[in-house]
């Protein structure tokens, strides 16, 4: 793949281009995110089409943009919060609470018992003190149990941070059935970026067969919450969101049958696409006579918008003006005083060799994950600025 | 050296045990750091016994807190800003413009213009093109050439983003000249943390040989910017500021003399020890039965104030109200529903075996690189709070 052509085919959110242009016909004066409220609703529909019945929780710390909220509560969809400000945000927009889900695991006791007031009545949890803490300051409210599974096909395979091992699954269940809570089912995650729908059966598989020892040893179950890790498209082709979607509820239907309730959290999946940020070039170098590479450093950083670039895993695509001009590998970095502030190293990226400060770049996919990583002023440089058209 | 005693024998800021106490009889509602500029006023004189005749330009970075600003501009600082955000908010202090260097060798141009605007004369520079946008909109400005260097003995060594290779130097210098700009020396850095003063030996060679290089080219030079890499107290034992910048100066003016005018640039070796975050657990768990540590939760994590802690690479100190309690190892991570936000996994922490939800936990020199790197907003949680005392 081309990274300076624009070619949209091999991914699904053709209004991409409309951001571009957007960008290439607009002026800026700080690094700016521009997001497209219609590709994100293109990219909620298409990933209907896919998850049939299921609901979505759109997973709100991927992007929570007010304008994108607002746009997802009028297509239906339902809201994945990790903090009380994401929940504030939802309520605001008109998402009902009971569309509302509470899905950190690590909640302070003051915003579980604020949650609950407000009508939020379905929380994750993967530890006997969150099961209390949830217990005192929402009695009775509906759980889920977050497992750990072993994901190997996603860019980023999840750290242990997150979820209980199998062999606490049942004794957390009848531990909030003790507790005076409604233990509903199970929650997992595949990993970001699980490019391939096919990779999600041997998860599905460790996940029944805890479903299975749970209701054999007593509980029903009713809720299975197949969190996100739906792809977004970077450098390397991606399965479109209807099919991988569609497979995905195959091989979930295919296991848990048609009757257990289904709720997906894609975040990055919904957003990734609809988004690119307006850069712009501040220096192009070489540090000695005798270097391979040209340096060159852009307005924006790891520090204040591009976090995912950290250990190079997110190869985001850049479109200049000069795509007609030679290229040749450059090392990319951020503007910022910190020798840590470098974007692109071990894998050089293609730009125009004629690139100077002052051009105009376009980083695509950008829409999810950038504005809120970005620092609040490191070195003094204002935060992500965000549009959204 | 254990972590839980407070034992502030070892290095030289007492007044941070101030700081604790604040933070121990106060109450929060968020994650805050607690800053003393009394301890930064202390180690600002501590750093000039030692630097002597060198001008100190606190890398303003590291802590732009608005009073420690002002109490080093009453001290006599002067400042080495990132950015134009950076010169505006030392200029609001009461800083003079001639006593503030535009540090960054990344700029853009509009910036280098407005700088200018307002009387800033002295900029880094690295490469030819820097110094074209500096002659353009800074014409006749003064400025110093940054050198790569080879640093080994740095906690974190860093990168080549900044500096030239000694095979340029010269001709930038002659290139700065041409342009009729006034170089008038060199910077370096010798990576940060640097722990012992006789590590800076070998790098102050280095860079001796491109200044005789470049004076024997015909070039006069008469500044020489030592920058940072002044060490604070985390886990190991460091040099105290005194002793530590005496032997610095020494080793300085072994090469270059008494009358080359040299300038210093400590950021974390003026403030780290003077703050520290009061932060609170919210959750401890074992992910399985058979786990060998617990999972400690805090509500401040990598994306909240704590990003050093990226590789592990800053050993944060703990203490809690439970330091009489036995201890035992812990897996410690943030709050925010990332995966990568797990502070400490390879080399667990040794904390109290009875610490729960809602505990007071205070993270101990967290004056530099915390309040800055807090993202806006990420996972709806707000950005690290700053109180000055």
């Amino acid at each position: 793949m081309n990274a300076y052509v624009a070619d949209f085919s091999a991914f699904s959110a053709p209004q991409t281009s409309r951001v571009e242009e957007f960008i290439f016909s607009s002026s800026f004066d700080r690094p700016t995110l521009v997001i497209d409220r219609d590709a994100v609703a293109h990219q909620f529909r298409a990933l209907r089409a896919g998850l049939g019945r299921a609901s979505i929780h759109y997973a709100v710390k991927a992007n929570p943009a007010r304008e994108i909220i607002e746009t997802l509560v009028g297509l239906g969809s339902h809201f994945d919060a990790a903090s009380r400000g994401e929940i504030e945000l939802c309520l605001s927009q008109g998402a009902a609470p009971e569309h509302v889900s509470f899905g950190n695991t690590i909640k302070r006791a003051s915003d579980i018992a604020w949650a609950h007031s407000v009508g939020i009545d379905l929380f994750a949890a993967d530890a006997e003190e969150e099961l209390e803490k949830i217990a005192e300051h929402a009695p009775g409210a509906r759980v889920y149990i977050r497992l750990i599974v072993d994901a190997c096909e996603a860019d980023w395979p999840l750290t242990r941070k997150f979820g209980c091992a199998p062999d606490k699954a049942v004794d957390l269940v009848a531990r909030a059935t003790a507790l005076g809570l409604t233990p509903v089912g199970f929650s997992f995650h595949v990993g970001s970026q699980t490019k391939r729908a096919a990779a999600w059966a041997p998860i599905l598989d460790q996940v029944k067969s805890v479903w299975d020892a749970t209701r054999e040893a007593g509980f029903e179950l009713s809720l299975l919450n197949i969190g996100g890790g739906f792809p977004a498209f970077y450098t390397d082709a991606v399965q479109g969101p209807t099919p991988y979607a569609a497979e995905v509820m195959q091989l979930v239907e295919a296991r848990f049958g048609t009757e257990v309730e289904i709720m997906a959290e894609p975040g990055r999946g919904m957003v990734a696409e609809a988004g690119a940020i307006a850069a712009e070039v501040v220096l192009v170098s070489k540090k000695s006579e005798n270097d391979m590479h040209r340096w060159v450093y852009l307005d924006i950083g790891r520090f204040s918008g591009l976090a995912e670039t950290e250990g190079e895993a997110i190869r985001y695509q850049f479109a200049t003006l000069r795509e007609h001009e030679g290229k040749g590998p450059c090392v990319m970095a951020g503007p910022s005083c910190d020798s840590a502030d470098v974007l692109y190293e071990k894998r050089p990226v293609e730009l125009p060799l004629g690139l100077r400060a002052g051009d105009k770049v376009v980083i695509r996919s950008c829409g999810a994950y950038t504005s809120t990583y970005s620092s609040v002023g490191f070195n003094g440089f204002p935060p992500l600025d965000v549009v959204v058209i």
